[in-house]
């Protein structure tokens, strides 16, 4: 271990900004010890995912150091929510430099217990270094599912019914609006730095297949459709959107392209064979599963429509 | 997700390089889904640790790639041997940058393939991604261990005696010999470049408190006292030494000071109330706990050493 480049020590970082936020887990021993303890539930198993993001890729160093670490760790418990499981606590390992002050901790700090407390989701562990490179943050989300219960991307089959939740393309939107190339939409911006992980939703027994889109609607139902071997139809007309994403399509159309191909939604997209009973987050179905591979998004009129990029790649 | 600059794409390196490192786990759906799952042994808590290694920090860019993997994941399994876990798998985030090829990335993988096999622990998940910065390596080393039965820092008592397991400052000494401060030593920078965590010593039960040597023998020992609340009384004429490492102090009592206080040996270090069973590594007493704090070493001659450097601080 290193030390990192803050007039805090390692230890004293550690101590001050992250043991609070174990929550008194008794598996986490107040970071004191080289590694965390578990207990899975009986009659469940683990589910573990892990995700990276980089200053100047993933977010932006002058993003405020809160919205940052609660991206951080909603980008994978929305892993753990396309999984069906319920996340139980997470380790944070984070590379410094020279650059990342005291106060920016604290207010990274901050907004982690934020969400530590929203989502009952305990820090367990981690590892604290530091290099001359960007601020990078891995955290590993661990959450538990009933045995045999968990949703995969590898379930769907021809017939079923293509759903997401919430709304797509705001995250894409809020990103091109911090960028200045759209309008400022403060909505869209708040949905780009603090995504929703859809939690809770009981996908477990009625999706065949799920994941979260991250890379975009398009590029993430691929990769759905891909594991299972099947092809899927999208009606763009049906493809739930936030009033502020209208506005900015009334503007101009092309912003459809990047609701269908922009990243950051972390909405689910699912495949069940029925109808879904009620959840506590509005659900739409907008394509069908079929037989083939690729997917085919279709317009108003029935057309197919052809998309120049059909992922989001991050800088 | 954003894409590595290599030739291969995301999805390819993963297939290619990462997915055989499966070994067919179930949990891992061949690194195809967003999450891994893993079940615990019936009467049995997962342990989990993590460790990041920067390129220029924690190894250096020109060492052979198969040499860092194997030493990123090894590090992560001496945290579990510490505990007396089990290993039964890892995640694995990667973040690269534009000057790691697909032959580094080949042979870094093959790496990782070795110890894979070597350990019987596969790869169950990951995230891989780039930026600016030095190659990043985090790995999430998930394990075992009878509920309850986890040896932890905290539980070293006045009177137990303190133990090391193989021979102590091989590593410092390795990277001494490496960077030209020492000649060349083989065996040491092997000891360096591939440490050995000590899996299975049945010191559950056994031992009251351990930790591994990462940091330095005397920083370390010093780590577990302040968890336990004691302190220690190490004999430096007890400390096992290799017989290359003679050879140093033998040249130069200087490198006495590296041996204590160096890092990367990945020896344990434990207290226990009784006498070792026979284990499949040479353990040695090096000293006792006493109360207090702080740990005081002693020369030949029962004077206590002053160290200028208490543990090593990487780069």
């Amino acid at each position: 271990m290193s030390r990192p480049p803050s007039s805090m020590g390692e230890f004293d970082l550690i101590a001050r900004l992250f043991a609070p936020l174990t929550k008194g887990a008794p598996g986490a021993h107040g970071l004191r010890d080289d590694a965390a303890f578990l207990q899975v539930s009986p009659g469940h198993e683990m589910v573990l995912t892990t995700d990276t993001l980089v200053a100047g890729v993933h977010f932006r160093i002058e993003d405020a150091p809160d919205l940052v670490a609660r991206k951080a760790l909603r980008v994978n418990l929305s892993d753990l929510a396309a999984k069906g499981a319920k996340p139980v606590g997470f380790l944070h390992a984070l590379t410094l430099n020279d650059s990342i002050t005291d106060a920016y901790l604290e207010k990274y700090a901050a907004g982690l217990a934020t969400d530590v407390a929203a989502f009952a989701c305990p820090l367990l562990g981690g590892d604290t270094t530091s290099g001359p490179g960007p601020l990078t943050i891995t955290i590993t989300a661990l959450g538990e599912v009933e045995t045999g219960k968990a949703v995969l991307r590898s379930g769907a089959k021809v017939g079923d019914i293509l759903y997401v939740t919430g709304t797509i393309g705001d995250g894409a939107l809020g990103l091109a609006s911090l960028m200045g190339e759209l309008q400022t939409f403060a909505a869209l911006i708040d949905r780009y730095h603090v995504p929703q992980p859809r939690l809770g939703l009981g996908l477990s027994g009625i999706a065949s297949a799920c994941l979260d889109i991250s890379d975009g609607l398009v590029a993430d139902v691929g990769h759905l459709c891909r594991a299972s071997g099947v092809a899927a139809v999208i009606e763009r007309a049906k493809i739930p959107v936030s009033i502020d994403a209208r506005a900015a399509v009334a503007q101009d159309q092309k912003w459809w392209e990047r609701i269908l191909a922009g990243g950051d939604d972390y909405e689910l997209a699912f495949t069940a064979s029925s109808a879904i009973p009620e959840t506590n987050v509005s659900v739409t179905a907008i394509g069908r599963v079929i037989a083939g591979n690729g997917v085919t998004v279709l317009d108003e009129n029935g057309e197919s429509l052809s998309l120049t990029v059909t992922g989001y790649r991050h800088r």
